[in-house]
């Protein structure tokens, strides 16, 4: 198996060149994609665990949307192909080896973001067989765009869970300058695009943080 | 939301105790295990990563494995339900929340694992309403019983998962006392339960590793 050159910032990867000699060239790419994501649990994010005090990692962020897809799927709107949903949201991070994580509240770094992630999709699904390369990008392609319901529940829960995470920690991301309730009720508000019920949830949740002082109170920009 | 009282000895959940208080009783239900679960991201595993100095945790490993079966499905010598599968992998580990860890090579902890694996599922799988409760129940027992296709798959990604930590760490726990390539490939057999290609493929990682000195030659025994 060969591991993909790059002449980029990355650290090198961690592991040696090669493997066993006589592996069928589809598999030893399959598993040269493999090996390459372990590198999802390298991103770290800025919100933080629930669980316990450290930030949360991509690969972590991404189970735990998936297990919410399967517990939540009930609310979506629209009736949902949970297989495909949960598909969607975990591989929807995988950009961030190469493109990093673009913090939400981040205007400058959203600015290039979609062109450093187009990139980084096009680098790192190129691994896979080609097949494979193509089934991968259109899924990432679809949670991106966003016009499918399997995609808006998608983004639904990777906006979900993170405000989860700042409400069970009284605060989290919520202490960055600039964010006010009216700042988190329009950056959460696609979870109304995929579901009725969990967007009054979030916004619940957005005032009885603000009711406490977890997050600032205010208006829209 | 009310969370779950314990008398146990793990750490009281990081989240203060109360949510908004108008949720409906479901949905506040299965916020509540949502956030419990928060908890897989602090199980460590013995396992190293590929891409970093660290063990994994079992979070960031149900992940992996989860991206494993959308990969590798096709090696599987009997048709697989995907979808399925990847929900096994991706619970399989949360009763662990509860119970811990136990390492692969630890016979003593493998003793009493599955009644404490059994009482831990009890108490997790109850926060959740009743109807989830019992699917998510019957998907980690069918992963346990390993009858199905799709629990025997599961099963196998869960082992090359770590063997290929392992090879790409040139050691990682084949540094354990005790542990030969006969061992390892007596642990690893479970891989050809599932797919007779992966099956040859880690045989092919454990020899590799093993003429390398990553791994002790030795018999089973």
């Amino acid at each position: 198996m060969s591991r993909p050159t790059s002449s980029d910032r990355e650290p090198a990867p961690a592991g040696p060149p090669d493997g066993p000699p006589d592996v069928p060239h589809r598999l030893a790419a399959q598993i040269g994609f493999i090996v390459e994501v372990d590198r999802l649990k390298t991103v770290l994010r800025r919100s933080p665990l629930i669980a316990a005090a450290r930030r949360e990692n991509d690969a972590e962020h991404s189970w735990h949307l998936a297990l919410m897809v399967t517990v939540l799927a009930e609310y979506s709107d629209t009736p949902l192909d949970v297989g495909r949903t949960t598909q969607l949201v975990l591989l929807h991070d995988l950009v961030e080896i190469y493109a990093g994580d673009t913090f939400l509240y981040d205007a400058a770094a959203a600015a290039d973001q979609q062109v450093r992630e187009q990139a980084a999709a096009d680098r790192l699904f190129a691994l896979l067989p080609a097949d494979q390369a193509a089934r991968f990008r259109a899924r990432w392609d679809e949670f991106e765009a966003r016009r499918t319901p399997e995609a808006r529940f998608a983004k639904a829960m990777d906006r979900l869970q993170p405000l989860l995470a700042n409400f069970y920690n009284q605060g989290g991301t919520w202490a960055t300058p600039g964010i006010t309730s009216a700042v988190e009720r329009d950056h959460m508000a696609v979870i109304g695009d995929a579901s009725t019920p969990l967007w009054d949830y979030a916004q619940q949740l957005i005032e009885h943080a603000t009711d406490r002082g977890w997050i600032a109170a205010g208006q829209t920009p």
